[in-house]
C-alpha cells in the first residue's frame, strides 16, 4: 500500500480523545493523520506522547504523521479526507465553525468533518456555514484523561459510534458511505470498537443522560462519579432525578426512547474500580472553560420548549453559565467595575 | 457601677460576629465578657484582636474582659447571665445542645441563652435539652469577616433584632423581659442598633430570603454577591426564583407575609461599594463546614411539607449536603474505600 492510496486526516485536538484517535487511525495503517495541537503543542512535538492505554497498551515517544501548532490556513492548499473535531466544543466561546473556516471552504464538498464531541445540536451551525459539506457524529464512550501535557491514561476501552448528520444537500447514499468509510480507517488496527450507527439522534442523547446530568452534577459538588454513588442521597436526590428529566426531553423533543432501565446503567457506567473525574469536573478544577452548553443547554431548551418539566436541569444549568461567566472573568474575557457604584 | 453590678456574659465564638458582639457589650459597660475561642485563641489571647470597625472605628490590640480556649465546664461553678452562641451552627456536624451542656445543667432557669446564628428551627433541640432555659433569637444584619484570626473588618454596621423563642415552660413575661434586658446592655455603648423584636419568626423567615439564596448560589458558582448581579441571568435564573419559594413557603408554613417587594430588597441589600463575600462562599473557600441545614434545610422541609414547590432551593439542598459530605471526607470523618470495588 502506498502514501496515496491512504486517507489524509487532520484532527484538531491532540487530548484525551484526540490523542486516542490518532492513534487508532494510523495503527489502521489506512490514514495518515496530522493532529492540531494547542496547550501541548511544543512537548509532543518534541518528545511524543506517553501513552498508556488499556487498548494499545503502553507507547514512549509515540507522534503522529505531522503535527501542527494550529489549524492550517485554506489557502495551504492542502485537502484533507476527513477533518476531525476531537476539542470540546463551547459555543459560547469559540464556535467550532470559526475554526473550520480556516481550513474549508464554504462549499467544501469534498472534505468530510467529523465531529467525536458530546451534545446537542453540534452540527447545526456547520451546516449553516458549509451546506455542502458531509457531517459525521462521533458518539465516543471512552474512559481517557490527559494527565499531563503530551501524558494520556486511557482506563477504559475506545468505543466509538459513528454515524452522518442528515443533510439536505448531501445524498443520503453518499453520508452513508462516508460514515462507513470512516468506520473502516477508524477500526482497521483492530485494538478499538468502532461501529457504524445510523441513529445519531439516538446515541447522542442517550449519552446525554450522563453528561447532562452526572457532568455537571460532579462539576458543581466537586465529587468525581464515585464518590457521588457514595455520598448519601447524591444519587437519588440529584442525578436520577436529572437522568428522567433527559429521558423525558429525548422523547417529548425528539421521539426517542431511551427505555426505563438508561438511568441505572449510566449511573453505574463507569467502572468500579476507578473514581473517574468526569471531563466538566477536570474543566472547573483546571478553570478551564465548561462545555455545558451543548451538552445541558441544548437538551434542556429542546425538552423545555416541548413542555417538559425539567427542574433539575434547570438550577444545573444557570449554575454552570454562572461558573463560565467567573471563569470568563478569570481569563480576562469580561472586566468588572472596581467597585460597582462606579457602574 | 461595680463589676458585680454588670451582667456575666460568656460569648462562644469569637470570630466575625461573636468579636463585634463582645465588643459591643463591653463597650456599653453593662456586662464583664468571657469570650470562648477556638482556632484564634492563641492569637488573640496573646495580641488581643485587630479590628476595623464601621461602628467603633480601629481597636489595636482590643481584648475582652476574659478569653478562654473552651467552654468552661458545669462543674466549674460559673455562673453565667447569659451564654450567647455566636458560632456557625452546624446541626449535622456539632449539634449546639451538645456545645451548652458542658456549662448548662438540664434545669437551668437561670442563665438565658442568646443563638445570635442564622436559620429556622434553631431553639427546637435546646427546648428539648434544657426545658426550663430562656433562650432569644438574634437576628444579626451585620457586615463582618475575620480576614486572619483576630483580624475583623466590619464593613457595614451592626443591626440585631432580639426577640424570645416560644418557650411554654416559661412565662411570656419572663422571656420578654429577659429579651429587653439583652438589648439594653447590648445597645447601652450607643454604636450599635440593638432593638428588640418580639416576631421572632418574620425576623427569620425575612433573613433567610437573602440566606436560604445567595448564601448557597454564591458558594456553588464561587461567585460572591456582587458578581452574581453582574453574571448575566443569575438574578433571574437562580436568586430571584429561589427567593420567591422562601416567600411562599414563610406564608404557607408560618403565616408569615413577607411581601412582594422583599425579593428585589434582598437582591440590592449588599452594600454597592463592596464585592460581598457571603459566609458560605467564604467556609467554602475554605474547606469549612456549610451552615446550610438551617439556611436551607429547615426551610425547605417546612415549605415542602405545606405542599409548597421548591425546585430551585431543592436541587440547591442536595448540592450543599453533597459538597458537606466533600468536607467530611477532607477533614477525616468518612472515609472512602481506596477501590470502590473493594466495599
Amino acid at each position: 500500500m502506498t502514501d496515496s492510496s491512504k486517507k489524509s486526516v487532520l484532527v484538531i485536538g491532540g487530548g484525551a480523545v484526540g490523542a486516542i484517535a490518532a492513534l487508532n487511525l494510523e495503527v489502521g495503517g489506512l490514514a495518515t493523520v496530522t493532529v492540531v495541537l494547542r496547550s501541548n503543542f511544543e512537548v509532543v512535538n518534541r518528545d511524543g506522547y506517553h501513552i498508556q492505554s488499556c487498548d494499545h497498551g503502553i507507547l514512549e515517544n509515540w507522534k503522529p504523521s505531522h503535527v501542527l501548532p494550529q489549524v492550517p490556513a485554506i489557502t495551504d492548499g492542502t485537502r484533507y479526507d476527513y477533518v476531525v473535531l476531537a476539542t470540546k466544543n463551547i459555543p459560547d466561546i469559540l464556535p467550532i465553525a470559526d475554526v473550520l473556516k480556516r481550513i474549508l471552504s464554504a462549499g467544501n464538498s469534498h472534505t468530510t468533518v467529523v465531529l467525536i464531541q458530546n451534545g446537542l445540536n453540534i452540527a447545526k451551525p456547520l451546516l449553516e456555514s458549509f451546506s455542502q459539506t458531509p457531517v459525521l457524529s462521533g458518539v465516543s464512550l471512552i474512559g481517557s484523561a490527559e494527565i499531563d501535557p503530551g501524558v494520556i491514561v486511557q482506563d477504559d476501552k475506545d468505543r466509538l459510534l459513528v454515524g452522518a448528520f442528515d443533510n439536505p444537500n448531501v445524498p443520503a447514499a453518499k453520508l452513508e458511505e462516508k460514515a462507513k468509510d470512516f468506520v473502516r480507517i477508524y477500526g482497521a488496527g483492530g485494538k478499538t470498537e468502532c461501529v457504524y450507527s445510523p441513529n445519531v439522534l439516538h446515541d447522542r442523547w442517550r449519552k446525554l443522560v450522563y453528561n447532562a446530568c452526572l457532568n455537571p452534577i460532579c462539576a458543581v459538588t466537586g465529587l468525581d462519579t464515585g464518590r457521588i454513588r457514595l455520598a448519601p442521597g447524591a444519587v437519588e436526590e440529584l442525578v436520577e432525578p436529572a437522568m428522567r428529566e433527559i429521558v423525558e426531553a429525548a422523547r417529548m423533543a425528539a421521539g426517542v426512547e431511551l427505555g426505563v432501565k438508561v438511568v441505572k446503567e449510566m449511573v453505574e457506567c463507569d467502572p468500579l474500580e476507578i473514581y473517574l473525574r468526569p471531563s466538566m469536573l477536570a474543566d472547573v478544577r483546571k478553570g478551564n472553560f465548561l462545555e455545558f452548553e451543548n451538552l445541558l443547554g441544548e437538551p434542556l431548551r429542546e425538552g423545555t420548549a416541548k413542555g417538559v418539566q425539567m427542574p433539575t436541569l434547570r438550577v444545573l444549568y444557570s449554575l454552570c453559565k454562572a461558573i463560565q461567566w467567573r471563569t470568563k472573568e478569570s481569563k480576562g474575557l469580561v472586566s468588572i467595575p472596581p467597585k460597582r457604584n462606579a457602574v
